[in-house]
């Protein structure tokens, strides 16, 4: 890519969100930078995720998912276990608590502020990447804390994005 | 909107934007806080605007658009030009030095890191908003400073949505 359009595609402000799926046979999560809210009423989201990953097919076949925000003081171990390996030859909810939301993907508390259950009504094709955009049908609050930004990871947690990680 | 789905949605992160267009007849501009990297080659970028806004139907005719990270200093009242009125009946450019893109399209350089040109190839239809998605076909970098984000715009500037304005 053009190094100034790369250059200038770093003032975009990001959060970093765990995003589950299940589709009743499979249940997976990963780490992604891109959910916002693109409708005011009824609430909508849309949320930006890899086709390579193991998520993305079970979110296709499910049409539905969660969205948790991570707290800025996430530790990097977390966020690895979700996101710097894929789901397809390893169970990320081995070692991690969570419950099952209404929509039956699963929901996890811990490192995170709030859940966001949301029923997948259009999909659209990116290039690498699918937008999920959705209605969110249920919602679980779990604390008020600093969530965690893309800047923060990267200046302070000093994290970096693995080759072949989901997010952008 | 139900008040947990409200509080849940407090733990999205965003930055704030000026979004600009040209239609070869009418320029305006706004802001927005929805405008992020959907893929990764060739880069693509999502923006959200509210149907209601002018620049919504400039984009419509010229389907380019212009996206500018504000800067963390940025002052509420050069927000306020962009954001909190109209330009149906308001020139937002009259005293806002801007050059033209390649696309067309106003850039704005004061208080803003870099100006990413957009091409829109998909506008989906999201309910309040559409969402214009669409290749980055120039970029111009400005400066390494903080961008603004919304929370920060909150917290710290203590800005408000005033009714009717068109971002979320």
């Amino acid at each position: 890519m053009d190094a100034c359009i790369c250059q200038s595609l770093n003032g975009l402000s990001y959060g970093l969100y765990i995003v589950t799926s299940s589709d009743g046979e499979r249940k997976n999560g990963l780490i992604v930078n891109t959910a916002f809210q693109v409708s005011a009423d009824p609430a909508k989201l849309a949320v930006c995720v890899c086709k390579n990953s193991f998520t993305h097919g079970i979110i296709e076949k499910s049409r539905v998912l969660n969205v948790m925000p991570l707290e800025q003081q996430t530790p990097l171990v977390f966020i690895g276990n979700f996101g710097f390996r894929t789901g397809r030859n390893y169970d990320k909810f081995a070692n991690i608590p969570y419950t099952i939301g209404k929509n039956g993907c699963p929901v996890v508390k811990e490192h995170t502020l709030s859940c966001l259950e949301v029923r997948v009504e259009q999909t659209v094709d990116v290039g690498t990447h699918t937008l999920f955009i959705g209605s969110v049908t249920a919602a679980q609050f779990f604390k008020e804390a600093l969530p965690l930004t893309y800047e923060y990871y990267h200046t302070v947690i000093k994290g970096k994005t693995p080759v072949g990680a989901t997010h952008l």
